[in-house]
């Protein structure tokens, strides 16, 4: 029997778990990215506040790649069309790939929802290119204070109160209360300000009331300006026009707010949804479709809608395998079932959130000790585990006195502040 | 008595022991320089070749003058002018700046003499952003191999014999004898060539004779094609002409031959000489000024030449603090003299050579092991150093296995290689 062959697209948690799955039972697999690497999305606000360097949460895809040497090949590319017909996959670069299955993991973009200037002024922080955006943005507009009128400040402001934008903030308000008073003497405190708006009641919505209400008092504590069932009507150049009517000063806006299929997904021929994600089946197949599975944030399932973040992502990815494999095999497929692990968010240095299915809830330092072994010791591996560990603990033990944050080129052509 | 006002231009290795000193006895210090950073020069060539995040060996300078807080500040600006009649710095951000004494270490970058194309399609690994630049272009051009036609090939020609020649063609070789093959299965090592230019009769010219010889048989026995006695005639799109009348594939040109100062240097009103460098006299004040001194490779001493590495800078800026301290105290400068520490240059894992002005010279472990213990654990500081190892480290140890190499965004729009 000629090898069952498996074609990937994304390589980020649930892709990679796929091809692993499909490659250790003897497929063979060719995983497709638009970049080289594998970006940890769940530490790329710490690479945008300057914490970590990119290249501590990326890793290469070939040498991922490179540990199936025998069954797994790496094209990157930008997939461009699915020929269901001939089952192809269609990319930019190279002939198209034959596939038998083919697993769909290609991640989402921030969903602007059509609000007026937000595509142009927010940035999301989705990848490595956007992350460091924000980085050089956000030093950049603190280094400009430097030689502008005492009285001018400088706003960012962060829309969307889940993780993204708890965290995010988070990490802001520590640079602006411990890295801020070293690095910058010149600039007093207050001529920072974060503003965290979020359009429902709370932060943090899913979890667990007293967890909610602990991360609204531990970001208000580090000095972020909540707005809670507050809306972004507009964003323009250098400020957000807010639900309420109100106009802030917006230097920098960070979105957080919502995530949406990537633009090319529409040209794949196969099913959307809100958002553009894609729509599958309860054995997680594209709607419609017999041998094309789509996993991760880019997919949408038809029960309720999974959190945007590793876990599903990570199992969505085995089922899809080994959905392919009982479909070889001659089995019907099952529907996929999401095993509920908990969930976690980190507010700052020693405070975090974490919420299990069974157990205790955990805040402050064992939470922050609990997300900081499952984010580093477990989802990490080899070189960057080791390197985010010694920049996350040098930021965590000697950030008062050293303040050295991983900055980039500033964008030299920022406007002087003259507010 | 009033403080007295020292400037700094620059924050290299120079500018810095400047800084500290003046900083120390007393001195009220402004530091200023284009990047909010300091780099750490020496290894730019490991981040053009994907083993060291930028972050690595890049400091905040904020977090230098952070240590000073009540006698140093910094600025991040260019300076455009010196305004030596009312003795103030004009930059392109914020007032002038007044001094009484200025130290300016401003650096240099690359000097293509001239030669055609050169500037166009060579490129430098003198600062961050450029070392970034070449290793995305390094290994986007290795990425198109891999959809190219299995005829075709990728050639790197490295220009210069000297350290950053050396250093970075060694770091070329090691990747693509120990990463190539497991990172990309699909290419042909003979496919990805690496030339090392040298017009001068031998590599790495003011060591010892041993010790170039051996420089030049381990080059070449980890791949490298030497063309020793070989000038550059023309720096092409996808070639270069050499000197012999020969004509060389070159997908990516590297240039190690040579160094001229900032073109901004120009409008600064001093005498200039070789490569637009600074001319000094022998207390380091320059030519014609009594409160002007440049140090480091921005500075053409009147003796030999000194070479461009960060030990004569060091000096120079220490020299330069201490003459401004004794005129201050009413007493004459002195003639800088340069201590000889000892030179060294790193060919690849286990080898490098190491110059002492006394005792044994060293090779292949020894001194490989004396270059990291110099390197991270004396030159680089805090978070860098060990960052730094740890990178390193896996680098040195687990190269084979995991081919974790650091890269970035690589350009999308290679063309696609037919040759």
């Amino acid at each position: 029997m000629a090898k069952v062959r498996a074609v990937i697209v994304g390589g980020g948690f649930g892709g990679l778990r796929a091809a692993e799955e499909l490659a250790r039972h003897g497929c063979s697999v060719t995983l497709i990215d638009r970049n080289a690497y594998s970006t940890f999305q769940p530490l790329l606000y710490q690479v945008a506040t300057g914490g970590l360097n990119p290249g501590d949460i990326t890793y290469s895809l070939r040498s991922f790649t490179g540990r199936f040497r025998r069954t797994m090949r790496f094209r990157r590319a930008t997939v461009t069309g699915i020929d269901t017909g001939q089952r192809r996959v269609i990319t930019d670069v190279g002939d198209p790939i034959p596939y038998d299955y083919l697993v769909l993991a290609a991640g989402v973009g921030a969903n602007y929802f059509g609000i007026p200037g937000a595509a142009e002024h927010a940035r999301a922080i989705y990848t490595r290119a956007e992350a460091l955006e924000v980085r050089d943005l956000v030093f950049g507009r603190i280094e400009a204070l430097t030689v502008a009128d005492p009285g001018s400040s400088v706003s960012m402001v962060v829309v969307g109160g889940g993780a993204t934008g708890v965290e995010m903030a988070g990490a802001l308000a520590e640079m602006k209360q411990q890295g801020l008073p070293i690095a910058y003497p010149e600039i007093a405190p207050d001529r920072v300000r974060i503003i965290l708006v979020e359009m429902g009641p709370q932060l943090l919505a899913p979890f667990r009331r007293r967890l909610r209400n602990y991360t609204l008092k531990q970001v208000q504590k580090r000095g972020v300006d909540v707005r809670l069932n507050t809306g972004i009507e507009a964003v323009h150049a250098d400020s957000v026009t807010l639900s309420d009517g109100t106009t802030e000063q917006a230097d920098v806006v960070i979105w957080g707010a919502g995530i949406g299929g990537h633009s090319e997904v529409a040209d794949w021929g196969l099913v959307q949804g809100a958002g553009g994600r894609l729509v599958v089946d309860d054995d997680l197949r594209a709607s419609g479709q017999d041998r094309i599975f789509a996993v991760g944030d880019c997919a949408i399932t038809p029960e309720n809608p999974l959190p945007q973040v590793a876990q599903p992502a990570i199992q969505m990815g085995l089922h899809a395998a080994r959905m392919i494999l009982a479909l070889e095999a001659g089995e019907t497929t099952r529907p996929f079932a999401y095993a509920d692990r908990g969930s976690m968010a980190t507010i700052g240095r020693s405070a975090a959130v974490v919420e299990l299915p069974v157990g205790p809830n955990l805040t402050g330092f064992p939470a922050w000790l609990a997300w900081v072994v499952l984010h580093l010791a477990y989802l990490l591996g080899g070189r960057n585990r080791i390197a985010a560990m010694v920049n996350l603990g040098f930021r965590y033990l000697m950030y008062p006195r050293s303040a050295n944050a991983i900055i980039g080129d500033l964008d030299r052509d920022l406007p002087q502040l003259e507010r």
